[in-house]
């Protein structure tokens, strides 16, 4: 069976076997992992070494398509797409993406058009994001200080990612920008990951606690801010990063302009509203500590939502790979419209 | 020369000689260091060994006392005296105690009198922690939940502290209250101490990343926020712990009552706002990683302000030692009253 070559700064496609970068190294290590078969992958999901939305989504169909090419039935496919859908409850990508594959799950398995669909949803997450930065790139002001969250870019996709992919093209445009960098605790996707991209990239950064961002504010040295999203309700409300619902309040008091940059995709047609976004609860030493490094009481009691959500009312606008929304557009409905 | 016998949860003054517990390696850990003599004592506050800005104040005049035992020269003492006070240059009360041990550093050095004040400031820490227990424990809700930002209890003061001295007096009263412990980067004052001294006291608490307590609030599980203060402007602004800022913008914008707490020497009558307060930059390497675990790229650019600023309009009352003061209170200038 023939397949593609495929290659993005975090997710590789060779010979029928994805590869990733294993994102919990980063940035001190580049190591690649061979994910041989689906149960790998998820554990790869469950532990963040594979993430971002995005990503996630074109890695569990790039591993099944890997499972159909070594002639899984069709019952342990259709299984693997379950527990595949599993793996992370937040993100919509993932559902997206597997209930395309789902389509060649009947009757009988097709393994060529299952290749071809997860290699098509690599090459589709490709593109979304460089439309999503030529979208969002005007919203970037010349000379701008602009705050992000997270990580957003070429990790997290098969792509230049989402608000990165705006950042990175405002700076390749000439914008001379400089980029605050939230570390985004519990696991840090901003000090180790958003820091390593920049510095590829060659655009000046600077690193802070979150707890800085609404102080930088106060001192009128943030222009706007921009995250992603892991879904988004149609009444534009969305789910992304724990303390993204900060940030967004702290622009809102600041009269910051504050977008969320996301493939049209996120938008999720069956959520109203951002309150019937589940919230996965991650492991409670993420937040004693970082990995090994556990620095608060052993048994203390935590609380460590992976997500929050942010209501549309603090929300300047939606950058998609169609266009930019206002709050006009999401009042009229457009969210909506398929 | 007879000097008494002090002790608190992490400064003792025993046969005139300090000894402090090493805040930076609780909780895992309970060492407790002699302090020999004044350059010991300044690397110890410089470390954050020995913290909290009543605590500082109060061990750097008994190391000073300590000095004057020895026999130091004026000569000595007064420049021990300059060198201690530039250790911190936000916290007002080093500033205070060290101001009432150079009175006695004029014509000759009086051994007995400096010996005196010195003990007199850890004993009067004890009693204003009391009292400002007693004014703030009415503004706690019977079956609260509290949330609180970096460390301000037994182990940043000489007596059961400021805004934790609070909580843990509603805990005692018997009010059903749960506590809301923002772990506080980059230093983890909250993850490691607070937690610490609420397992100690039996207190329910919950630990979060800064980030989380807006998400918090908007989900109606705070019912306030109580933080304490490194330096109060006539005008009621004040300089806290990083991240104070956020924590102040988030209860706002969801009309969750904020309150800060600290004694009434807190008040710096030179300082008329806000914006006349320093603010101490610390070592990159501390937002960068935890202590020798550092995450992010080695060189990465770094903004790490000790303190933020949070302006009087977000601030629902002043809980000193003499009583609760509202907007009112300060709109009349009592905070420029001596």
């Amino acid at each position: 069976m023939k397949t593609q070559e495929l290659n993005s700064l975090a997710l590789k496609w060779q010979n029928g076997v994805p590869t990733i970068l294993d994102q919990q190294l980063l940035p001190q290590t580049e190591t690649w992992i061979e994910i041989k078969n689906v149960p790998d992958m998820i554990k790869a999901i469950k532990a963040l070494k594979v993430r971002g939305a995005p990503l996630i989504g074109v890695a569990a169909c790039l591993s099944l398509a890997r499972s159909a090419l070594l002639g899984a039935s069709l019952e342990t496919l259709r299984k693997e797409a379950d527990e595949l859908y599993e793996a992370r409850p937040t993100a919509v990508n993932l559902m997206n993406g597997l209930a395309r594959m789902k389509k060649h799950l009947v009757g009988q398995a097709n393994v060529e058009a299952l290749i071809q669909e997860a290699e098509n949803f690599f090459l589709e997450d490709v593109r979304l994001c460089e439309q999503i930065a030529q979208s969002g790139v005007s919203e970037i002001p010349d000379g701008g200080q602009v705050l992000t969250h997270c990580n957003t870019g070429g990790l997290a996709t098969a792509g230049a990612g989402t608000a990165l992919a705006v950042i990175k093209k405002a700076h390749e445009l000439g914008k001379k920008i400089h980029v605050w960098v939230d570390e985004t605790r519990p696991l840090l996707q901003g000090g180790r990951l958003t820091t390593w991209e920049l510095e590829k990239a060659k655009i000046p950064y600077t690193l802070i606690t979150d707890n800085m961002a609404g102080y930088l504010m106060s001192l009128g040295k943030i222009d706007c801010a921009i995250v992603g999203a892991d879904r988004i309700a149609v009444n534009g409300d969305f789910a992304n990063k724990i303390g993204t619902y900060s940030v967004a309040v702290n622009c809102f008091h600041h009269q910051v302009p504050f977008y969320v940059a996301a493939p049209w995709t996120t938008v999720d047609p069956k959520c109203l509203s951002g309150k019937n976004i589940p919230i996965e609860e991650r492991d409670p030493n993420e937040v004693r500590g970082v990995r090994d490094h556990i620095w608060s009481p052993a048994n203390s009691a935590v609380f460590n939502p992976s997500f929050d959500v942010t209501p549309a009312k603090l929300v300047t606008g939606w950058i998609f790979d169609r266009g930019v929304y206002r709050k006009d557009d999401i009042e009229a409905g457009k969210l909506e419209a398929r």
